[in-house]
Parts: structure tokens; C-alpha cells; sequence
């Protein structure tokens, strides 16, 4: 997490005790979500805990938000907060911890004080698991990343490292496939735990080899990451792997506690939304990372937050 | 339509016979496909008939594409357009006129010149719809318009009607605000249906007023459009409004003629497509406007357009 400060336009003492949306989280989601509140007439509040753009912070460049031919993650994440604040509006830092149901949604901030609404539109995206070790944060965004549709793309025809081996790992497995030279699958169980299908799709790529019962143990380079520490967990030992990158995807971590599971959600703590991105509690919607669904991409999540707020737009203030 | 010259570059004589994709309109919904298309290591071939953007070009100011707090439609459609160019996107000025199905899809284009993909990608948008009147026809760009973004400077301290009371319609007339002396809204229903933001912005201009329960029967004039035949559908009562030009907004076309119904439509003309946006015939997807779906913006269009894309690799290029 970059280094923060929060400016006193974002602080949380001048906020009103209602809005007419309360939206949780600053990424993509939330920022359209508020920009299309502001077009329809309402009054929006962001609320984000950490910085607004929130995953694309972590992300070095973004090449598919349409009109950026290339563009830093934190300078898209400017951008959008920018584009909000310029069409008043309001953002504040906080963390929601809590949040009551009712005709008028309650969010209880960490600093105790109860802001209400008549819509909420929870936007707190999700965060992939890491791994743990040494040298995963320095090279976060220099060799390692969680994204192979955000990523792949710079490591053309390189060699990468893919840790994990369940279906994500091997989808994202097989859409490097198409781009990089070679792919080395790091699993620490005896065997890939994803569907047969994709498993025999990834072994007909030709340029991928498996290890098995092994683990990264740290992350090495020098301005990049240039190789992987590994440790076989059943004999101990320990080798090092060449790779120009190593993308990371032992699951993902719904940003959904603070909810206390007062709306639905599936097994792996994402929200379930109907296609409005509201949730089985009228008045309350999802968008972006945290809810459901097959496809996470910015402008997926930016979509999403047109949608709900359109949806609530016409539901709630007509 | 706005006048444009063919550039060398997008000329029809330097097309390979086979893409791995062909996306058909370069609108936001097209190209954000086409730069996930070389994001994926696919090869995309965009085909636009009149301007990228496609109806971006008509739209005065955007201000709801998070990164640009404002934007002229034209210069988002030129920001989108070269950010696929500089990811090398082959975008071609053509009209396709029919579309061959089958495992390897062929695209025929106006010139007689065939292109085969194993996916296609319908992003062909949809167009203004008619009054279908007397009159209309004949007075077309001789007083009637489309776009306001287009005719709008040839009506200057003129006053013009804008037919229709949704968002387009008042979209429309805010632009045409600033450049006319009055304008008359002519609404075939009791109320406008626009959002309220825009509705207050439309009053708020102090030139317009507003005709209710009331449709336009008759365009007469005499080299150019000088008054509209009104009919208030509650009474039946005739009145003729003057004015110097009209300016209509009562819905779209969605552009599926060239398809010939080789794909499932609604009663409507969009395509029907799954939640991936597939169409009912494998490896044809449609995302965008011409899309049979709820919320037509231009971020829901750019998100189809991911989605298509990523779906697509995953099943037709792995």
C-alpha cells in the first residue's frame, strides 16, 4: 500500500448525517457509480478506507481503459477522483464497519459516527491472497502480479512463473499461453486441483511444465524480479527458478466482513446481485470486484456502477 | 453526417483475406474489444463504416467516461480510436453488407471483398429513428435534423423544436442552448422522461418551453422547414407551431439490417445474446448499443466489449 495522506477536504468531519447514496469503496466501481449520481441529480457520498482507484493502485500500467493508450495505475486512479470532485462530489476517508439495513440504510464509520441513505451501493472490491514472503512487496508491479489480463500483455514472450493451480491459475494460465514463451505452473499440492478440461487445454499449450508439492519461499531481483526462491514441501528442498515474472493466484479475498453477512452471499464471500447489481436487501446494491460474477475488469466494474446507479436512480428517487 | 476523408491508412486494399476476429463498428463498444483482442495475443480487424466513435460523434460534451471530467464526444472517439491504433489495432473504412456464418465466419464487404474470422463481434450501434410524417423526408436537412452536434451552428439565434423528452432529447436541447434563440419541446407524453438533472438544466436555460400530449403530424415549409403540424393526442386539436428547424429524438434503430436476420433478434431489431453477449450463433457476439439490454452508455458499451472479447479467447482461441 502506497504511503497516504488524508487532505482535510477528505476528512470526515464536515460530512451530513444523510446523502442520498452512500457509496463504499473508491475504485472504479464507486467513482462511476458517484459520477452517474451526480448526473441524475442526487447527492453522493464516497466513502474509501485507503486511497481512491483502489486496485488499480497496484497496478504498474493499464493499457485497456479506453482513451489511455498507457497510463500508471495510480495516475488513472487521480483521474477518476478528479472527475468525481470536479462534478462536486464528496469523498471522505474512512472505514466502514458497520451498516444497518432499514427503508434508510446506517453506516457506522470507524470513528463511531452513523451516516444514513436511502441507497447504498457497496463498491469494496477484493483483494488477491498473497503469498507471504519476502520480496513479494518490493516486487509487486515488477515482475510479480495477481492480473493476467491486466499483465500478461508485458511480458510478451517472456518466461513467467504462474503459483497456484485451480481454475483460476489455469485459466489465467491459458490466457498467458497465447503471449509469453514458457510458463512454469508452481502448485503446492501433488497435483493441479482444476478441472480436467482445463488442465488438458494448458498441457496441450506445449510450453508449460508443472512443479508439484512446492512452494515460493521468496522472491528475488535486483530492479525486477528475476527469480523464485521454491521449497519442495515433502523433501525440503530448496531450489531457485529463472523467470522474467510471476503471477500469483492462490484466490481472492471479497472485501465483504464489515457486512456481517446482513446481505447474501456465496460460498466464497463474494455478493450475489440480480442483473441491477442489487442485492437481496431492496435499496442496496454491489458493483465491481466484490460481487458476483465471472468478469473482473475496470471498465466492467465502471459498468457496473452505471448500471446500479441507474437502476436505483429510477427505483428510489422517481 | 458529418463530412470525412478516407486516410490511406484505413483504406480496404492492404486487408489480409483472414483475422482471428473481426469486430464490425468502431464505436466504444468495438474498439475496447479490439484492444482487449491484442491484449489476448489475438489479431482484431475493426470495420467502420463512417467515423470510430461511431455515436460519440454526435454527442457535444461527455462527462461521464471516468478519467475525463468533461470531453468533447469527438475528441473521446479520436482518444479511443488511436489508443487501439497505437496497440496496433487495423482499423479499415468499410460497410459490410452481409455476414456468412459457419465455423470460419466471412464478412463481405461493400467493395465485393471477402474476410474470414473465427469470431465476429456485432458492434454496429444503432441510429435516430423518424417521425415518419409528411413532410419529414423532404425537409430533412432542409430545417429537420438528427444531431444537434452536427446542424446545430446552421440554426443559430433561430428557433427550433426538439421533438422527444428523454435524456437524448434534452441532451440534445442543452446543446442546442446555447446556440438558438428559443427552443420548444414537444413531448407526446404528459411528462418529460428524462432525468431530473437535465431537466432542471433545460429549465433552467430560460428559453425553452414545453408542449404536452402532443405529436408532430406534418412537417411543411416552403425551401426550408418553417412550421410543424402539432396534434395534442387528449383533444385531437390541431395547432401549427412556427419555427426554423426541428430537431428529433424519439428512439433508436438498431443498425441489423445487414445481418438479414441470421442472428436471433427482438421485435425491436437488437440481437439477443447471452450474458456473455454471444448471439445464438457460436462465435458471433454482439456488444453495445445494437445489444438487446437495459442501460446504453458508453461505459456499459466498452464493458460488452471486454466481455465479449475475454469470453471469445477463452472458448474459440485456447
Amino acid at each position: 500500500m502506497a504511503f497516504f495522506e488524508v487532505s482535510s477536504a477528505k476528512k470526515t468531519t464536515d460530512l451530513k448525517s444523510e446523502y442520498d447514496v452512500i457509496i463504499i469503496g473508491g475504485g472504479p466501481a464507486g467513482i462511476t457509480a458517484s459520477i452517474y449520481a451526480i448526473q441524475a441529480g442526487l447527492e453522493p457520498l464516497v466513502i474509501e478506507k485507503a486511497l481512491e482507484g483502489g486496485q488499480m493502485n497496484n497496478t504498474d500500467k493499464i493499457e485497456n481503459w479506453p482513451g489511455f493508450s498507457s497510463i500508471s495505475g495510480v495516475d488513472l486512479s487521480e483521474k477518476m477522483a478528479e472527475h468525481a470532485q470536479d462534478h462536486n462530489v464528496k469523498i471522505t476517508n474512512a472505514e466502514v464497519v458497520d451498516v444497518k439495513p432499514g427503508k434508510m440504510k446506517t453506516v457506522i464509520l470507524d470513528n463511531g459516527k452513523e451516516i444514513k441513505a436511502r441507497v447504498l451501493i457497496i463498491a469494496t472490491g477484493s483483494n488477491p491472497k498473497k503469498l507471504g514472503v519476502p520480496g513479494e512487496e518490493k516486487y509487486s508491479g515488477k515482475g510479480i502480479s495477481y492480473c493476467a489480463t491486466c499483465d500478461g500483455h508485458f511480458f510478451r514472450d517472456k518466461h513467467v512463473a504462474v503459483v497456484g493451480g485451480g481454475n483460476s491459475a489455469l485459466d489465467e494460465a491459458l490466457y498467458l499461453a497465447k503471449i509469453v514463451k514458457k510458463i512454469t505452473v508452481v502448485q503446492n499440492l501433488p497435483d493441479l486441483t482444476a478441472d480436467k478440461m482445463l488442465q488438458k487445454r494448458i498441457r496441450e499449450t506445449g510450453i508449460t511444465d508443472f512443479i508439484y508439492n512446492t512452494i515460493v519461499k521468496e522472491v528475488k531481483g535486483n530492479d525486477k524480479l528475476d527469480k523464485l526462491l521454491l521449497k519442495n514441501v515433502k523433501t525440503d528442498e530448496e531450489t531457485e527458478l529463472d523467470v522474467d515474472g510471476a503471477f500469483v493466484f492462490i484466490g481472492m479475498n471479497p472485501n465483504t466482513k464489515f457486512l456481517k453477512e446482513k446481505v447474501e452471499l456465496n460460498d466464497y464471500g463474494y455478493i450475489i446481485t440480480n442483473d441491477h447489481c442489487e442485492t437481496n436487501i431492496k435499496g442496496i446494491y454491489s458493483v465491481g470486484d466484490v460481487r458476483e460474477k465471472e468478469v473482473r475488469q475496470i471498465v466492467t466494474a465502471a459498468a457496473d456502477g452505471a448500471i446500479a446507479l441507474l437502476d436505483a436512480s429510477k427505483r428510489y428517487f422517481q
